[in-house]
């Protein structure tokens, strides 16, 4: 059996959550660089590997095939400590990777990405209403960390790792974090988990639009 | 033990998954009304339940409480046959999880909601943007569909339940379905399956925005 691979653009932080996991699981992986702004997702073979055309994307070592960062997340934790076997703690898992997807990647992955490369400018609509929605994010998150250590069930998991992909973010977004305390102290309490790394690298210069393509929602 | 509490609007095709999942385990619980445009999330009690102010939210025999209809679909279906137990197939069940709140509901859940409450023109830009990234939901839905059954593994599953919830709404929102005939036989398919039922009812007329109030999103 071969290892998994990762089809993987190094400045996504979607792809960043499971380079982490990988780490913290300490699993051994082929990673297969896409370079979303040169048009690597836009050819046929990659269509066949993910219609969405989206990284990340993992093909196991027996050969299925899997999208959704978050959903790559489960497959890899189940059975390991990093996932709860437990009915309700797998629920509330689920309810923190779609709130992920729904709430916290637009306010602030999204919209730092678009202010980074050129495609908002800071005090347009959309961004000004991307960040109104951010703080309810930031609010959101604060609050439940205020009476737990982490997202779900006291303890680290895969939760803890998708939310933190972007959320780790915000103060390089331009949101002002003074008033999130419990929010930050769960930030660090992620970077101080075993095995953890960041190598998330800033977008290069082709991710601009005046430079690269825009494919990038 | 008491029975599970479901909070719940009738309208709601968020709702509506959970009622039809808990008919088809036939599992009893307690339905409890919420006018979700007559303030009744608005209330201290109903954060302290969701803080997020949304419907459907589950609480547990034993007091436990569920928010996101698709985590509580996940806690209702743990250990039934309508979840896998396999780690790729809870994965791929996740991915439609996720996929249905970012993608699905927006376009059509969403802009249905707008439309027949008289938020959204017909020909509005807005309409017309999230109109364009339906179709992008349906051919991709149906693609799918067209070399299996069901959303995954083979058979029907609380993936099916949770797309169902507002994909089954797509003609009626103003998709042309005549390309899509996959999906279309796969809602037919999902409506035939044991224990089926739809009490969706109608948006109320203080849900319209001349009458009601404008919380809901």
């Amino acid at each position: 059996m071969s290892a998994p691979k990762l089809y993987d653009y190094p400045a996504s932080a979607n792809c960043y959550k499971v380079r982490l996991l990988l780490a913290q699981l300490d699993l051994a992986y082929e990673r297969i660089p896409v370079d979303i702004f040169d048009g690597d997702t836009l050819t046929k073979d990659y269509a066949r590997l993910n219609p969405r055309r989206e990284t990340p994307v993992l093909e196991s070592a027996d050969g299925r095939v899997f999208t959704e960062s978050n959903a790559i997340l489960w497959f890899l934790a189940v059975g390991s400590p990093l996932l709860s076997g437990e009915a309700g703690e797998q629920a509330e898992t689920i309810r923190w990777l779609i709130y992920e997807q729904t709430d916290v990647v637009p306010a602030i992955g999204g919209l730092r990405f678009r202010l980074v490369t050129g495609r908002l400018a800071p005090g347009s609509t959309e961004a000004e209403t991307r960040r109104r929605s951010g703080y309810d994010v930031l609010r959101l998150l604060d609050r439940h960390l205020s009476t737990r250590s982490f997202l779900v069930g006291e303890r680290y998991t895969i939760a803890d790792i998708g939310v933190f992909g972007y959320a780790h973010l915000a103060s390089e977004t331009g949101y002002n974090l003074s008033e999130f305390g419990h929010f930050c102290d769960w930030l660090v309490r992620v970077t101080s988990q075993g095995r953890f790394m960041n190598d998330l690298i800033p977008y290069p210069p082709n991710a601009s639009l005046t430079v690269g393509r825009s494919i990038y929602g």
